[in-house]
């Protein structure tokens, strides 16, 4: 991920100072766990971590030079990092790592830093939960078009089409959960995972104090079905970033512009056509969105590795663990900024209610046709007729309003009374079960009007 | 592909028995082959020939039955077409497929199907191309909004944009033509493709008569990094489908309203909501696109199959060909039929231009000040401050037009003409290269105004 | 799905008949709960259920006809079926969606058939889990070569990598039965979702009977992000089966010979080399892994609708939804028969072991090195040095055993006794932690030896 | 891409050092251009270029950090380097950008990058192309046995496998060719393209210096169809890096042991198991072609963008572009290299025809059986009877090669000479027509015997 969407806090994790020091930490404690089990001397083991400590907490880029050096050589990257810890350790080294395949230690990384990344994720998501639910309560009682297809459908509630954003994100969050419990697992379990030269404690040690758990089947690798879950899920929480961009983007659309970016000072929006403020925010989390979906088909790709394992899935990921993670945490970092600062305008909500001449009542004047005795069939052709002629003139000073169009019309004349028109064309009627909604969304029924 | 999205004419080139006549012919051809060439009697190719074509001729049901029962035992397609083909033509049949592998057969005859389709979706393009032509020279004077970020821009002509949309259908009919000559391709090579037990001109003879060339090296299977490149093409093309259908259905958004697709009578748009017109084919067309995209991720994972071959490929091709063909056919109809009918609204067009209160003239303003002696940075922001003056208190009571903020902002009087002024925030002269553009397009300026 | 991959049971879900009967259940139900609620007269609904219960009982191909002729003309499905439903229920079909929009019966009624979709797709996980049950148990005990990289790495049981495969399908059901219910939702929420016509309590009434939860907010649709999750599942086990299906292929290459699909009587592998018997059910499992996995891209662009919603999902829906399901459950049964009649070769797999002269024992003999005192630099050296005088003189007649060369070798003379030399490779090591593993798997440690 | 898979030549064309150098100079020819036209004094254009030239030699991390400072504050990464820029050139900086929008800059540069960047995945084609070459020239006679399904076939040339290869990359550079038309396009356009504030002559004299074609509609953007389909071809390209890297990884396996990866003095292929020599080039090159692939899809969804033009493509071309052409670069130049170090084995590909006791020969046989009169179908069951009779006792003791139970078989003695059966089991017979394919693939015969 270019530096631009990338934020340090996300991007540590990734870096090789905190690799080597999870490496480090897993070598220690499958030694300390050996010692435990009588297959290392004790003392050894206490060496091993307290000048691996040492060194670890001294690394420079001086260590990072030298690892690569021996890589250059050895072409192997755990061999190297090994030779390198010797190197600090001294003799007692050779009890490092012993019956240990690179595996065991790459794996068991990734799973620590894929549980440290999606940490900062699950903390992302309840920034952007705060921020929708902060935003649903103040607009519960706004007024603004319901739209299906773009088209003006009926009147809802701003905080309520907020509320469904919210939703969403709390289900993102529940799959992000069960997503961290899929690649939280630990394998010290040797080539091809039969623990021939490992015991089987030594695993469940480790795992223990690394906060992960046994694989139940390693062979040799963590299996990659994990990872294809995980990233499928960061896909769809992508895509919930993406719906809720786009959103805002149409929202802010010239002839819609009932909410908007916040502009900052001295932004300027095109060097060509100063007048300019758009939604660029949204568009760029838009794009964000695709980007960390495609991670999607190649960690499934990964899945159907040659046998005990094939190495075909390392590159993947060496580019889409830190990718995909730093893009996302950048994506809701930016979302959950974005919805606090939203500029909300509910006049031209209302504006835009009425700009179709009321025809966005047709749904409650046709249920108030048909509780007036008509059949299905005559009322939706009474109302599509006078929402039609109105709909088609819009914009011309012939132009009449629904209302007029209905209080004119022959077959409706008698049957129904004005004060339940009336009632049918209150956009109000829309919030009577905001409460009931938000009940189900937040636990609470939200602020009174 | 489901019913609703197929048109018989397409559906007919994936049918059993479209295949089985095209593989007749490939073995029928490729016996009068080996007969030319000495390796097969004259006189039993033109048996096959004349009884196959009888066969073909007279193919029912009841031949579909038989041959799927042969290949219940034999588990084998070809075989069971070839056993089914002995029954017809009687001892001279000893005389088929001699020295030929399955592959030979069935990866011709899906070259000769991808082919027939391929005609049917050039064909389709020329439709939509003559169909953009079309409005695309009736709305050539037609200002409106240009728009960028979904915020308005500068104005333009509504024939300019369908004639960017042209221009992109151009570059499909041409990207399509190469993929078809990418999939023309003809193997008849044998096993493992050493035409151990054929006379490569055998391949050439079919080859000819087929319209194909002769594949260079045809592993047993016509590489399928054609076929790859192939889907990659409809994937690109569906992706214009999806474009000039997002731009429909933002016309025919309610707050826009410049375009809408054509509302049949009797038309319901649903069933709650009587008022309701919606974009509900370009949402199709939308859909569409990613269905067809969708083949292009397993075609490129075909092209990887084992060694000489391994059939993994055709699962995928049995649904992906007829799916992606058919699809693209169906919303390539679909689109030229919809561009045809589109109702276009060159008021509501020109009364969006003048929505925002003139600030989409700040451009032209702009570069107004700057021949007029401003630096560029005080032009932009004496521009930018008095647009922003506008735009912010659109539909308010004290709301004034970008130009009476100009003409009041005292950092410009009688630094500018009035004329001068005029001339940069008249529409007219976003036409003034108009000519020149569809000159580019469509190697013709294109009508007088 | 061509009708190749396709199994009635499935298909039969996806027919128009079980849709149109979820349909009437839908609207019978809301009847029924507005009458509950006071919106309908108790008799009315009572007649609803009635006579369409005889109208779905009755249902035939002149009642679809008939369907799509309204259809023909309103353009609109869900107004086509209620319209027909109005000719059967006669004047009480004025109560029948009062208030409700077509989503709520289209959402609703796709919850219910994924949700039977996903029920089926369970049980054949279970027959899959069963088969590689019983298979691992089988062969616990049967050695076998692992192999890293395709290369030979050290033995491990056959029993074994099935119980890998096994543990991945249990997980991949956990993740079903969660994408399960993720789609088990219901909305009966009218227009834009703001029940303005419609008492909440409706939808609570029907999603109990139908096995559903409500839908905490749907903005008229239910949100799409829960079918993406759900088609991201299935592109999961979609890659399991392909994991598994590429195990078997390698498996019963020529030069592998271990294992073998079972090849039928009367079965032909190719038509030119009668010789040939080829893994065709795990290489169409492998394409069908691929078809599957092409939905989940679409199902996540699908999510981002416009505002309250727009209907580009409902064309890739129709497709993907019974084209994923119809091939998965395809897959997942033939996977399952597959592996109850592999056939398993357990000499060839111990002549395999013994095929590289013994270097797979490698790694133990570096461990013994290490025990009796090398440093892990010149263990290391000194066990490639000897296997790679092995390796690379195998098949000629001056190859030696690994064994003899180590035993040859001057630096270990010695060092180490030949009893310690002969632990180190006998295979039979690696089975030594072999109960603890099916312990962690099946949660009981399967057969003894 | 991560370092690891970037060579400097590649990151390079990325470095903003090289966005800035394209920028400038396309602003100077525009200015240029203006001049030439009439729109700009040609004094001023001469000290823009004469200016900037300057200040671009000399650009430091200083103009770095200067850049990222006026960005910071503008938000915009074209004005704050038009305003570095009008710090270096002083006044006639007003001169600068006029008329155009940031697009014409962005977009053009784009187009400059790509063009470089393929100008180099070009060459590195070329690299693949003369390895694939002399290999396949080294080994026209080298027979090996072909393999469909993973399971021998019949004999066939090492060297045609490679010159398959080559000629899916002979296709394969012409694609790219294809593709860098399609990406070398210039647009000077203005706002929303319409050149109302500009001449389109200067954009054709900016185009045909840079060495593009003006696009014919650019709506501010240069339309996303071009980019797409350049990233698929990519992808395809990388998949066919992925089927050439799958081969390798097939011969090298333990059981084949055909071909093998230059394995460097000191490398250690497992830090477990000393004996390893894994195939780990292919297989980072099978990952690797994963991550190019991923790239295809966010370039499909970037084509709709909306209107004119949104800027969602924008952070998914920041990052596709370098990560795609850079790991795109990187497999082509190993392929190449590695191809050419590839270790081939004959013998062992002489000893694994004959592994199979002569079944691979059922084709010729079952051949010559047909031209001795017999009927297809006795001639298979014979020949299938005869070689499921050797294949079926691989292995073991009793084990009788296809050519010991062709002579014993009833049904076939007498009616073929020993002499036709000695020469349909003759291996070199798959060489015949090698001369004809390789003309076919290289325009020339190759080395003669």
């Amino acid at each position: 991920m270019v530096p631009r969407y990338t934020r340090p806090v996300m991007a540590a994790i990734w870096s090789p100072e905190n690799r080597y020091r999870i490496w480090f930490e897993i070598e220690a404690l499958a030694c300390e766990a050996m010692a435990e089990y009588g297959a290392v001397p004790k003392e050894a083991a206490k060496v091993v971590r307290e000048k691996g400590d040492i060194a670890l907490a001294a690394f420079s880029d001086a260590d990072l030079a030298r690892i690569d050096e021996i890589e250059a050589e050895t072409r192997h990257d755990v061999i190297a990092f090994l030779t390198w810890l010797a190197e600090k350790v001294g003799p007692e080294s050779r009890f490092v790592h012993l019956g240990m395949t690179s595996s065991d230690v790459l794996d068991t990384c990734l799973a620590v830093q894929l549980v440290q990344a999606t940490d900062l994720l699950l903390k992302d998501l309840d920034d952007v939960l705060a921020a929708l639910r902060a935003r649903a309560f103040e607009h519960k009682h706004t007024l603004t078009i319901g739209r299906s297809h773009g088209i003006h459908a009926e009147p809802t509630s701003f905080g309520l089409k907020l509320a469904g954003h919210y939703a969403e994100f709390v289900r993102n969050k529940e799959r992000l959960e069960a997503a961290r419990a899929e690649i939280a697992t630990c394998a010290i379990s040797g080539a091809v995972g039969t623990y021939a030269h490992l015991d089987p404690r030594i695993e469940s040690y480790v795992a223990e104090r690394l906060g992960l758990k046994p694989e139940p089947v390693s062979t040799q690798v963590i299996p990659r079905d994990r990872h294809a879950a995980y990233f499928c899920t960061l896909a769809v929480i992508a895509s919930g970033i993406e719906r809720l961009s786009i959103e805002v983007r149409h929202l802010q659309r010239s002839e819609v512009r009932e909410a908007e970016e916040f502009f900052h000072p001295g932004q300027k929006g095109s060097s060509a056509m100063p007048h300019k403020r758009n939604p660029v925010l949204t568009e760029n989390l838009t794009g964000l969105a695709r980007l960390v979906r495609s991670a999607a088909i190649p960690a499934l790709e990964n899945v159907a590795l040659w046998h005990e394992r094939d190495i075909s899935h390392s590159s993947v990921e060496r580019n889409i663990c830190p990718d995909a993670t730093i893009g996302l945490d950048f994506a809701l970092a930016r979302l959950s900024g974005l919805m606090n600062k939203l500029l909300v305008y509910p006049d031209r909500m209302a504006a835009n209610i009425e700009s179709l001449g009321g025809v966005v009542h047709s749904g409650e004047v046709l249920l108030a046709l048909a509780r007036a005795g008509l059949s299905r069939e005559d009322a939706y052709r009474i109302v599509q007729r006078n929402a039609m002629a109105t709909w088609t003139k819009l914009g011309t000073p012939e132009c009449r309003t629904f209302r007029e169009n209905l209080d004119a019309d022959p077959e409706i004349s008698g049957r129904i009374a004005p004060d339940v028109l009336d009632a049918a064309m209150n956009s109000r009627q829309h919030l009577k079960n905001i409460d009931a909604l938000y009940e189900k969304v937040f636990g609470e029924p939200g602020p009174a009007l």
